[in-house]
C-alpha cells in the first residue's frame, strides 16, 4: 500500500502540476481536475468516485470521513500528499482553503452515454459563460431531482475550480454532456423528450404548462439568451411574470424556478 | 455648463480616486460607487439618479442613448471625462469593460425609511456574503415586483462592482435597505408584515402555503443557513423539495423559486 507523501517546497513539481490544473488548457491535457473540501469529496466517494491523488493541509482537524477517504484512496493505490495549508491554497487558489483537495480523472460527457430515461427533469444551457451559473445549476438539477446537466454549444468549463465548488458536489452526483446544438436536437429527437424554454415570443404561462417527462429545460446565455432558431425548435415555449423594469432574470435562477415549477406539474 | 475633461495618464490622481471604488473602505470614505454600461445607466437616469462623474472611452460607438446621459450629467453639473479603454479597463477592473462608467452617490439605506406597502413582496437576506448572489438577489426582486432588498447583518457590499453588475440595473430600482437583525425584528413587528423562511425543520410546503403580503422573504447565509432563533422568529417556514444528496440551494436559487411562488399565490 502506498504511504502519505510529505511536500513542503511551493516549486515541487507535484505542487506546480496540481496547480496548473486551475487552467483549463492544463485540466484538457492532463483529463483531470480539482475538487475541494471533505463535504464534496465524501459525497464523491459515496458517489463512487474516488480521487487518484488526495491533498491534506497540515495542521487540519482530524475527522472520521477524512480518515476513511484517505483510507479508500490508498487501497485504491491512490496517492495521499500532506502539505501545508499555504501550498494548498496556492493549488486552490483560495485564500480561505478548505483542508483537503482532491485530483479526478474528468468524466466522459458524450451525449451518447446519458440514458434519458432514468429521471423526468433534465437541465439544458446554452452558452453559459459563467462556471458559478454552471456549478448552480448542476446544484439546483439534484435539489430538484434531475438526471443531468447538457451543456450546448461553448459553455464555460463544467470542470473548472468554480463550477466544482458552486456545484456542492453536484458535479459527482449529476450526469453531464457537452455537445453542439446540431449533435444535440437530433439526439432529442431520436427518443422521446419535452424540450422547453422560458422566452418572450408566443408563449404560455409557465405555471400549469403542460410539462411532459422527460422534460428538457433549456436556459440561454446570460447577456444574449437562446437564438431564435433553438427558441423556435422547443415543443413549448412559456413565459415567467417580469414586473420590473428589466425583462430578465440571471440564467440559473431562470432555469430553477422553471425547473421546480416542472417538478410540481409531474409530481402533482 | 461644463465640459468633457480628457484624461490619458494611469497616474492622474482622478483615476486613482475612482479605481479606489473598487475597495470598500474608499466607498464608504467616499460616501459613492461605481456603475458601468450604457444600459445599466439609462436605467439610473430614467430612474432619477444620474452620476456625478461619467466615464467613457475613446473610440466607443455613438448611441443615441449615451448622447442623452452625457447632456443630462452636464446639466446637472456634473462631469464628464473621456480616456482610454485601457484606463476604463483599469477602473473598473474588467478585462472587457463597457464603454461607460458612472460615479453615484450612495443611497440612504436606513430601515426607517422603507415604506413597507409599497409592494406585496420584500426580499430579506441573512449574512450574505457572495456580492454575485446579493446582485442577483436584486435582480430578482425587480422581476417579481419586490419592494427591495433588506440586508441583515453583516453582508456583502450591496455598493461593490461585483454586486452591482449582477443587479443588472436593480440597484437603481429596488429599495436597499441595512440593519441588524435586533433593530429589523421590532420595525418588522411594528406594523402588518409576515416573515417567510425556507425552513427544514417543522414546515409547510412550500406550494400553496398561506403567504400573505407584505410577505418578507428571509434566505440566510450561504454556507451556515439562518440561525435557528431567526428562523422561529418567522410566522411561516415552507419547505421545498430536495430529491438529491444535498439538501440546500444556492441562497439566490431558494430565494427566487420562493418569490416566484409568492407572487403566483398572492396573484391568483
Amino acid at each position: 500500500m502506498n504511504q502519505r507523501r510529505i511536500i513542503s517546497g511551493f516549486s515541487n513539481p507535484t505542487v506546480k502540476a496540481l496547480r496548473a490544473l486551475r487552467e483549463k488548457k492544463h485540466r484538457k491535457a492532463a483529463g483531470k481536475f480539482l475538487a475541494e473540501g471533505l463535504r464534496l469529496l465524501t459525497d464523491a466517494r459515496e458517489g463512487g468516485r474516488l480521487p487518484e491523488t488526495l491533498v491534506m493541509a497540515e495542521g487540519r482537524d482530524d475527522h472520521p470521513l477524512l480518515a476513511a477517504l484517505e483510507q479508500a484512496v490508498l487501497q485504491a493505490g491512490g496517492e495521499v500528499i500532506e502539505t501545508s495549508p499555504d501550498i494548498l491554497a496556492k493549488i486552490t487558489g483560495k485564500d480561505n482553503p478548505q483542508a483537503i483537495a482532491g485530483v479526478f480523472d474528468e468524466f466522459d460527457t458524450a451525449l451518447a452515454s446519458l440514458d434519458r430515461h432514468v429521471a423526468p427533469i433534465w437541465l439544458v444551457a446554452q452558452a453559459l459563460r459563467d462556471p458559478g451559473n454552471l456549478g448552480t445549476m448542476l446544484r439546483t438539477g439534484d435539489a430538484v431531482g434531475a438526471g443531468g446537466l447538457i451543456l450546448i454549444d461553448d459553455c464555460a468549463d463544467p470542470f473548472s475550480v468554480e463550477a466544482v465548488r458552486a456545484s456542492m458536489g453536484a458535479i459527482f452526483t449529476q450526469r453531464l454532456a457537452q455537445a453542439r446544438w446540431e449533435e444535440f436536437l437530433p439526439w432529442l429527437r431520436a427518443g422521446q423528450g419535452q424540450l422547453v424554454a422560458a422566452s418572450l415570443r408566443e408563449a404560455v404561462p409557465y405555471r400549469g404548462a403542460p410539462y411532459r417527462a422527460p422534460c428538457f429545460i433549456l436556459v440561454g446565455n446570460e447577456s444574449r439568451g437562446l437564438p431564435d432558431e433553438y427558441e423556435l425548435a422547443c415543443d413549448l415555449r412559456v413565459t415567467m411574470p417580469m414586473k420590473g423594469r428589466a425583462d430578465s432574470l440571471n440564467a440559473a435562477v431562470a432555469g430553477a424556478v422553471l425547473a421546480y415549477e416542472v417538478l410540481a406539474s409531474l409530481d402533482g
